[in-house]
């Protein structure tokens, strides 16, 4: 038997799909889809229509992640699960995230009725990217059982407490005790994604294995200064809680070019009362701090946070550090990364690794499933913007590397000989050597 | 006929009502009323109420002025208008604008029904912190003539066109055609209000006439960068617009502190797209500096200008400045402020002047009008803040001034002979000499 599988047609669907993904957000005329947000409801609606096309069983968790199941072919059998997020940054591109899950699904349309010894699921992540409740990985964290119950009650920039948003969306928190996977039903979790960096375009890579994530700090501070009317208090001896701030800014940013490697980036500010005839009284802002290497990186935040505290004692200003996350490098299961490398290594590509700048539900996922990672080129280099790009070609290849990826752990236990065949004997991606 | 005043308790009357007017708020748990929002509906009932008690026929002009009117004795008179505003900035005080509305229908009672050769205008001005629109003195400039209807198609920062919330105020931007006064109706503009500063308290003093306003620059600066992932863009050649800005913020700062008398702030910051694994792309900020002098004024804001643009440069962003304003010193007229220096001297006061660093309502007036102010002291010194106080002693005085200040004008006209005896004989302020 032979099976005719167009990837470059898969990768054409999953290009149109991030398109259509694209029109449901929470802001005309960019993109930005938050979580649980009503838009997030229209991607819902699309994902599940084109999982249910797939074959898919479509259920939403109560963390809001989209599910899609294809059954094994035998009881009791693990579960590999494929997935990303479906959520953006505030005018974000079309690919990040979304990729990975049509992407997913796409290959589960070029395994069609292959019998496996594993189940599938596709999972559309609801929370990666940290902007409503400030937190990450919500999604990933709920599957993975690290979902804190605190989380609950804190608040978005509107003051709608996380469980309300949840019950907003049609869903019940009381549901999120179910939501996490059990490790040993787990195979494992694989999540194909743009590489948001420039390594792969410098190489002409279309895709590469990822070995490890990069360490991550994050932390909320705020500035506490005195408000007051802009003409009429004296300059000396103002506690303006911005311009504070804005010190401490401009030291991220000169100390963060001065080590090697480190990533150092204030990405949020909010000043209060933000009124042009008042001395700002409040300043909040979020600081990321990024290395591959965690003792570089939490050195660079014990630095940033001395100076920090510097500035605000010798302006007057009172300061507080209050919310701290600290993720460790993440190493990527070596098992399961020799089986993505092999699968590349099956399209005819060189076998490359490299390590991944930017965090992924993969870091919450590797802390209970062994998971593996695909990045895809960006010729561009660009993410978390609206010029965010990739190549036609290079989703094909990524879709029939991860099938491939479910051929090599198929072949494990013996099976899909008929589906493994097909894809040897295919030379749709033009890599084959 | 003697009539008796009790100034203590219409002072008591104005600090009550100052208390519900801060109960019409945008945002629950402070103090936030900004032009023609609900909460401004609600102010204007309070407020027309009051108006009606004291005798006044109500009506609200097309920019959402609200207008309360006490006919003269005799027909073919000028008009004297008295007022301040009733919009906040966020997070305000109590006591800023609406005090001087508050007190000048106190000041109308005490008139009671004695005979005047002008009429009396009580005006509560829609709109003079420039915070919804970034455009300062809405109302005073609608009736002074100055308002420019280009301002209609501006947006606030929730994408609502002016012409629309005018619309939605129950209003029509149609009627902004006549809400100008024509200044050859108009006696004089006075207005009271607390001083925003610590002069007065230092001098022991509860009352002051103005006789200058410090001149302003108001500038919106916008600097553009490239945004991208905080994980995977190298630190260098990024172009933070946040880094930018914040240089530049430091350098406002720091060159307020180094010329004498200058007041230099950014007391807004908008920081695009404001997530915290992303590089900020654009900050708008808002730059305001003051001084009396306006040639040292208009040096600072050049040299600051030409910094932003070094910063901007340096750091591979683009800048713009996006709006300008100059606001020249402004003057009292000298003819009515003598009248001030008289009322005030008749309750046994000392006559001191002063400048106001703060812009009010009647720097716009006083581009038409002959203009009048009367400070009123405040304890602290603090304004734009919810500690702004004063004391219902010095609100008493301010009223009688006030009153006083009325009969000196109609005393030129042979007028109010009762009241201005009544208000001779009385002690009820207690600073008679």
């Amino acid at each position: 038997m032979s099976i005719i599988i167009d990837f470059d047609q898969l990768a054409a669907e999953c290009l149109s799909r991030c398109e259509e993904l694209a029109t449901h957000t929470d802001t005309p005329g960019q993109l930005t889809r938050l979580f649980l947000t009503p838009a997030m409801l229209g991607a819902h609606q699309c994902v599940s229509d084109w999982m249910r096309q797939a074959g898919l069983t479509v259920r939403t968790d109560g963390a809001g992640n989209l599910i899609g199941s294809r059954p094994p072919s035998t009881i009791h059998s693990k579960t590999l699960i494929i997935g990303s997020h479906l959520d953006t940054v505030p005018n974000a591109g079309r690919y990040d995230g979304m990729l990975g899950v049509v992407a997913a699904i796409a290959a589960v349309k070029a395994i069609g009725h292959a019998k496996l010894p594993f189940a599938i699921d596709v999972i559309g992540f609801s929370e990666e990217e940290g902007v409503r409740y400030s937190t990450p990985y919500l999604g990933s964290r709920a599957i993975a059982g690290t979902f804190d119950i605190n989380w609950l009650s804190t608040t978005d920039t509107q003051g709608v407490f996380m469980v309300k948003a949840i019950e907003d969306f049609g869903l019940s928190a009381a549901d999120l005790c179910s939501t996490a996977y059990s490790p040993d039903r787990v195979l494992g979790f694989v999540e194909a994604h743009i590489e948001q960096g420039p390594v792969l375009a410098r190489l002409n890579l279309p895709v590469a294995a990822v070995d490890a994530i990069a360490g991550q700090s994050r932390l909320k501070m705020v500035f506490v200064g005195q408000s007051g009317h802009a003409g009429t208090t004296p300059m000396v001896p103002r506690a303006d809680a911005l311009v504070c701030a804005a010190r401490f800014i401009v030291a991220v940013s000169d100390h963060g070019r001065n080590v090697e490697g480190l990533r150092a980036t204030v990405g949020f500010i909010d000043s209060r009362p933000n009124a042009r005839n008042v001395i700002p009284s409040e300043v909040t802002l979020s600081l990321d701090v990024r290395h591959a290497d965690d003792r570089v990186r939490r050195d660079a935040v014990g630095k940033l946070c001395d100076l920090a505290s510097g500035f605000a004692s010798s302006d007057g200003v009172a300061f507080a550090i209050t919310q701290t996350e600290d993720q460790s490098a993440s190493a990527m299961d070596p098992c399961l990364t020799e089986k993505m490398q092999l699968a590349i290594a099956s399209t005819g590509l060189p076998k490359f690794s490299m390590l991944s700048g930017a965090g992924h539900d993969a870091v919450a996922m590797a802390q209970r499933f062994p998971t593996a990672m695909l990045f895809i080129r960006q010729p561009s280099g660009i993410s978390h913007h609206p010029d965010e790009d990739v190549e036609r070609a290079d989703v094909a290849v990524a879709i029939e590397v991860l099938a491939r990826f479910v051929c090599e752990l198929a072949a494990d236990s013996g099976g899909v000989d008929d589906l493994s065949n097909s894809l040897r004997s295919m030379g749709s991606t033009g890599f084959q050597s």
